[in-house]
């Protein structure tokens, strides 16, 4: 059994590299905190004899070897970077409960038949540098190194260069080691479980997502000479668009449609002055890449109407699109069946949130555990779950890993 | 007849302080570039023998003697502070005007009965430190001293601290010289006059403003997980707000509403997180009072709609309150007989802008001469009027200013 104090001491440790104001973290991928917080974990990784290799985009490989190392290693993992205001549990516990799993095997000397492998993805959120799981991505071959090394945050300031800042860009051939199969536990982060009293969702999937980075172009002008009929207000139209592609998601019957516009910036904002220019971000999801399909279109007529209406030029351009992902049955079923066998209370789901699981099941049998939230928030400084839920999680974390490494 | 060509010179000298890339200029209030352009004028002045004198918030006062002094002065002017993509003649015309009818007294040797006066009143666009007009209303008793030097930009600096910086503070008394009349000289900012082929505005009021601050508080969340039906979103309520409000005044058959919102800013925005907080500004005007408290109610019953629709919590602050304004019946007829006597094409209208006037009309005989502006462009770096209009517009000050300091 896993010992769920240790892991919880290990969470809160966590927490407080890059600690916010209001109980939650803040390590945007590749800076120094997020980098700090890595450091802590090669250092605890350290204390049970694993070491560290990394590869050219940052991620972290800590191998425990098994009784056959010629096999490919059965693993887990997750991130440890967080959005700007993150919580404390997003990404870190995928990780975590993989330290705390291979300090049972090592305080119980268990050797198991395949070599583990617990991983750290960089930038996983995509808030500093979009697209999100931009590293598992680029292991699995979605992304190549040199599209990833070349992406920008918001100062311009490149990926590569980010990354060559923190010391761990490594040798590990991209893609390598190859996995024989890979599990991620992951908080919810939505309200299902915690609203139908169960406390484990054996994820079968995960729904598509779309990004979109959007400029509108009006005509600065005065505020009180400009009649309403001569504007072309930016912002006036970016409200449109949010309200109106808000409304069809809000209306669709399903609740499967997601709209979400997390970025909104005004160039050159002054109090009289009409808007020339608006820069906007665009999340659209769905359960369904048909249907995500139409949304998409939705996007873009509403988008045509804005020109119609307001005699702005819109410029929308798509950098993300993540398909509907099904994970393997084989994986699947083995934490099932670790579910099962604790007689726990769980149902399967789909995900709503990436993960890098997502690109890793591209090239490896892959599935997800999920535990509930506290109110289902998450991307919130309030994010929680009880250290029970951590330690449930980790414990099924840990019997499927076990299944995996001995079939 | 003044000199249009060293007129325009001026103008152009001018705009070169603090250009921008596009032909603009931004001079915000109290900045080392506003500063710069007062400096060169304070030279261009002391060339003709009118030394600078400066009261406790900012205003520069020039006086040019005249056969009486014991007689209170006949005042011209305007502000030099632009928007921070300002165009090159908003404010500065009627400055520049004023200096050019100076040189041409100067150059002909003329002396008035009554002393002149050219005024430069500080942060009259309101876009650095809101709200607008500052300065001249501290003038007019409006605003009281302490208030105004309390004033803070977005980066929290006082009015009081940024111009303790320019080193033009000066200690003549708040509210003198006490004036025998004011004319100030601008741009329409509109598109009136060059529709109806005029070359004069005789501005016979101005229209009633309100601006507001307003925070909405939301919940962040994660976008990909939290079903429509469970967001709180901050944007989401923003945009409904504004669509709805820009709607009404878009709708309003008089054509004399008028909304706009100038600046929003999204609380550390992420693309795959709901929006928590949205600040924004609210800029609303009406030739109509009671109109514009009609509007004003529309504002709170959309905002009592977005609690209702998203419960979000909205704070709006009310923080100008600029009433509808009539000029003083002397000075438009000494402006209207100005323009007649040389056969102008002109109206009356009422400007849809803030003004320096409207606050110095509480305490002196005011009123204002507008010349057309290309396309009714103006705070935009695109602002343009001809040498001609603008010499006309001056040569109509001069006419006025003389009438009033010979009256
Ligand atoms: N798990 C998670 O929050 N991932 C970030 C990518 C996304 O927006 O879904
Ligand atoms: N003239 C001018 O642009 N003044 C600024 C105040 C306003 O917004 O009307």
């Amino acid at each position: 059994s896993i010992d769920g104090q240790r892991l919880w001491s290990s969470l809160m440790a966590m927490a407080e590299i890059g600690a916010t104001p209001n109980g939650g973290s803040n390590r945007l991928a590749l800076t120094p905190e997020d980098t700090a917080g890595r450091q802590q974990l090669i250092e605890w990784c350290a204390g049970i004899g694993c070491h560290v290799r990394s590869d050219a985009v940052g991620n972290l490989f800590f191998r425990r070897p098994g009784a056959r190392d010629d096999l490919e290693p059965a693993a887990v993992g997750s991130h440890l970077d967080t959005q700007p205001k993150g919580g404390r549990f997003d990404g870190v516990l995928g990780v975590l409960a993989g330290l705390e799993v291979f300090r049972t095997l090592h305080d119980h000397q268990i050797v198991t038949e395949r070599p583990l492998e617990l991983i750290v993805w960089t930038n996983e959120e995509g808030s500093r540098f979009a697209p999100a799981m931009m590293a598992s991505g680029t292991y699995a071959g979605v992304f190549t190194v040199d599209e990833t090394l070349a992406r920008q945050d918001e100062q311009g300031i490149s990926f590569g260069q980010a990354l060559e800042e923190t010391g761990m860009k490594g040798s590990l051939p991209i893609g390598k080691p190859r996995l024989a199969s890979f599990l991620e536990l992951h908080i919810e982060q939505g309200p299902v479980l915690e609203e139908e009293g169960l406390d484990i969702g054996v994820v079968t999937g995960v729904q598509g997502m779309r990004w979109f980075d959007l400029t509108i172009e009006g005509n600065a002008a005065h505020a009180g000479t400009t009649p309403m009929a001569y504007r072309h207000d930016a912002l006036a139209a970016a409200a449109r668009l949010i309200d109106r592609l808000y409304a069809i998601a809000a209306d669709d019957p399903s609740g499967d449609s997601k709209v979400t516009f997390g970025c909104l910036e005004v160039d050159t904002p002054s109090r009289n002055v009409i808007p020339a220019q608006v820069t906007l971000t665009v999340d659209l999801r769905h359960v369904h890449d048909d249907q995500l399909d139409t949304l998409e279109a939705r996007f873009y007529s509403e988008l045509d109407a804005l020109v119609e209406a307001f005699g702005v030029v819109v410029t929308p351009q798509r950098l993300w699109n993540s398909p509907v992902v099904a994970f393997n049955d084989h994986c699947i079923a083995s934490i099932e069946h670790a579910t099962r066998a604790r007689g726990i209370a769980y149902r399967r789901m789909l995900s709503g949130a990436g993960h890098d699981a997502v690109y890793v099941s591209r090239v490896a049998p892959t599935a997800m555990i999920f535990i509930p939230c506290r109110d289902g928030i998450s991307h919130n400084e309030a994010e929680y779950s009880t250290p029970e839920q951590c330690a449930l999680g980790t414990q099924v974390l840990c019997d499927a890993l076990l299944h995996n490494a001995n079939d």
